[in-house]
């Protein structure tokens, strides 16, 4: 039959972009004696947070691709953003391969480089984020609806491996909608929801978290007393698991110089040989420019997106963008017979965007544990963050 | 004297392109019960097997180079191609020093980007591969031969180090050539032979393979209990060896949109209070465009080269290139006091090449082995892989 | 108030070039018996003394970075060059953020690329070398001064991570100045002077260095017995550290085809529970180019720069550009209680720049060592190096 067909010129492509960022992290600990008594000391200390190269392009018309690797996160380097991209493959659908993050969590899919706050809210602990797979996605409604939905392996190590037996795969779907869409003014509200089941490999599975914080020193020469890693306030613990349900739902909103965002995420996970637990956290942060910035919307992913300053720091002078923050989030790992501990945090964060590639972060974060044995116990935390992108 | 002089403008160099590939594997093994027993169990599962960025260009107009990294092997990153080329040192001689594949084995140095089944066959395990040293080679004959002698420290690691004592040296040389070389129709028959004698550092041999896939989780994670390698198959364990004497031979051929190509290797060592061992592998393969594509033939490397599709899967539809292909393939570590098994593949593979650059591959491979302790056995494995390069 | 402000357009930037270099060695070592007592045995070897890939360029008009990783080193791949730098940022000044190497050493600000020898002098185990942390800097009359003033944390390990108690800062200070600056005969005269106060973490402080070369395999495989690296000659052990400061002093010059560079430095270490020890070094070098060609100086960073060949080899010949160079170097660490020996190195070195970018280096050395419990012994050193950059 006659057939539409690319001829084998190849002289357009593959296309290539070298492209990376880097976050250097400066934090200070001051926790109560019981905190240390129910999670360890943490020492105060310096590192590159994350320090990315990518090489990202097209190799046809309808391929595109990402190869991304981490240089600060454990694994060093560790596998980012791998995977291949066939746009409209069946209609309008995409299909990406590879590992990627999972379609559930708005934070969580929001770039790391747009963050209001040096890391992702508690909750984040949750998500299975980045796993290797495969997944279908896209708009609908004029770009005011996204949708997704993938199947993956779980758990996916740093360098993109997974092996296991007795399961080791997962599915994950989002939808979201932009209810209010009035650009004059930036007048949007955006809603989703997301699901996630997971049947991890040799039923294992474990959640923990840091108070959205962390600093570490792995390349050795660290007295044994000395704690080379920010210390984990709530975890689980491994727990024998058959598999869980994660649920999520957003609220985001913005006008004008202001955004809010919000996400409730529960994993309801089935255990062997013991009850069904429970395992809750929640978010909810809002940002505003002194400078009067607005917040940009990413409608192919249904997140919030960059920022342009009016008026970058430059030779001749300018202010660049000033931004306030505030966040309240909490995680609860206490259920039956996983005690986990309960953690709320409270941030306050100030940004100041030089350009739009390069911003200085500086958020306090006051870090309340309830911990099963230790009871209840608090750490204020005060960190900055250099930041650049190219 | 009056000498031909570069001037020092140095404009125009260096040039440098980013370049690199990835292949997502997944697989899953059936192993008999007998299987298990003599080589232990293989755990289904997904990883990168490459993901490499390199950046290659000139630094004058008689100098090449390559800098070249792989994520995905063990050592995280590992160097591959890491070398400078010297053009035209003395007539049309080239010279290349640094870590580059040795001159044995026409499989092993056809690019990994270029390979009809998901991993070269089980007598790769036979040759020296990349190691560091020099190599000097050329092309003869208007490039129909090929011709290389190389000098290399034995073994080299995956960081491109290689210290010790009692040797720790070795040379390898092959010679190729087209004999029938028609382009219409793409008729050609290509004979290839090499040697290689390696003496190898600390008097230390060792020659082992997975059967022709596998798939690893090293990232941790992974309880004690579980497999996080797919096993060796076949293991010679470690020889005290004085050195070993390595033959390769070659035929290749292709006709329209047929190929085939063979290899027989052996290795002969001769071992320190032992007797003298011979240890040989072989395989045979055949692939056939259904879409009427034919393979390529590099005349500089005396190897088949790249695949472009005649009707690249493109916005406007497009079948791309469906490619059909079967192997047998045996490896024989059983001699004398060496009893590392003997172990036959077959294989089954499909390879749906969407455009130059991106392609699907399917392989079914039914192992055999024959291990000294536990007699026959065999395992079915059925993998999968997605290609990008760029 | 009225603004000087950059519109938001962000089409001009970022701007990004990928650049790197490698270095391939190989070592042969002669010990005498003594040596081989004192320090254990130094293995011949060959590998990637550095393999590094660097993305550098613009964000904004007055915000540079550099994102570099080396492949070779320890911790594979290890932070090197990781900044942001802006200029211009009160009157002249500009300001460094991230790791970056530290203001005291000439040699050790010299860019690794341009260094007459394989390795930098024994002295250079005294100085800070990369941390993290922030710089300003600048130049005054007219350039022939340059000036830098840093604060940091240390140590910083080879992940630009830096944790731990009871200290970890340091700060460090560089004024140099060139007292003679005539362009035609390349007639200059260079003076500096360099402070460092480090408050080390945990107290702990380690001085060490082998004998300006080495050479390692650390991909696994050597047999226990073998050392897997090249041994330190001369090593303080584990100082209970108070404090140190650091004092460096810089003569260079250069006259035609002629240069020579000389620094004297000493580390204070104010013990704990030990007395102040003062541990110094020193060296001396001078090359030539028998070809005609001139060693350039970088005013921006008050170091020696870059060699271009008169006449690069190229396809049509060309002799590339000869060099021959001497040098006396040593370092003591015998003061008090800390008996960490004494070295002192003599090496002579034949470069050949085949152009500006490919180099071949040929170094031997004689080290001639005091060991406070084996008494002397010396070992000499025969080197190689094939150097790259792009």
């Amino acid at each position: 039959p006659a057939m539409a067909c690319s001829p084998p010129e190849v002289s357009k492509f593959p296309t290539v972009r070298l492209t990376g960022f880097f976050q250097a992290d400066t934090a200070w600990f001051h926790q109560s004696e019981r905190n240390i008594a129910a999670v360890g000391g943490a020492e105060d200390g310096s590192d590159f947070r994350r320090a990315r190269l990518a090489a990202v392009g097209n190799v046809w018309d309808n391929v595109a691709y990402s190869l991304e690797m981490d240089f600060g996160f454990p694994g060093r380097p560790s596998f980012m953003d791998v995977w291949v991209d066939m746009e409209d493959v069946i209609g309008d659908v995409n299909l990406r391969v590879g590992q990627f993050r999972q379609p559930i969590g708005m934070e969580g899919l929001t770039s790391v480089k747009e963050l209001t706050f040096l890391e992702r809210s508690l909750p984040f602990a949750l998500i299975p984020f980045r796993q290797v797979g495969a997944v279908a996605y896209g708009t609908a409604s004029d770009d005011l609806m996204t949708w997704a939905v993938s199947g993956f392996r779980f758990p996916t190590d740093v360098y993109g491996g997974s092996v296991g037996e007795n399961g080791g795969y997962g599915t994950a779907a989002r939808v979201t909608g932009l209810l209010v869409d009035r650009e004059p003014g930036n007048v949007r509200f955006h809603v989703g929801g997301a699901y996630s089941f997971i049947d991890p490999s040799n039923d294992l599975l474990q959640y923990r978290s840091q108070p959205e914080v962390f600093v570490s020193e792995t390349g050795g020469g660290v007295p044994a007393a000395v704690a080379v890693n920010t210390p984990f306030f709530v975890d689980t613990g491994i727990i024998d698991a058959e598999h869980t349900n994660l649920f999520g739902a957003e609220l985001a909103a913005s006008a004008g110089s202001f955004y809010a965002q919000s996400e409730y995420l529960v994993s309801v996970v089935d255990q062997i040989g013991g009850p069904t637990v429970a395992l809750p956290g929640a978010y909810a942060y809002a940002g505003y420019f002194l400078t009067g910035e607005q917040r940009s919307y990413d409608k192919k992913n249904g997140v919030f997106g960059d920022v342009v300053p009016n008026c970058s720091v430059d030779k001749d002078g300018g202010i660049g963008a000033w931004e306030l923050a505030v966040r309240y989030s909490y995680l609860d790992f206490n259920d039956a017979n996983v005690q986990g501990g309960r953690l709320s945090d409270i941030t306050a964060g100030v940004n100041w965007h030089w350009n739009p590639h390069t911003k200085f972060q500086l958020n306090y974060i006051h870090a309340m544990l309830d911990s099963p044995v230790n009871g209840d116990s608090d750490a204020s935390i005060f960190a900055m963050r250099a930041h650049l992108d190219f």
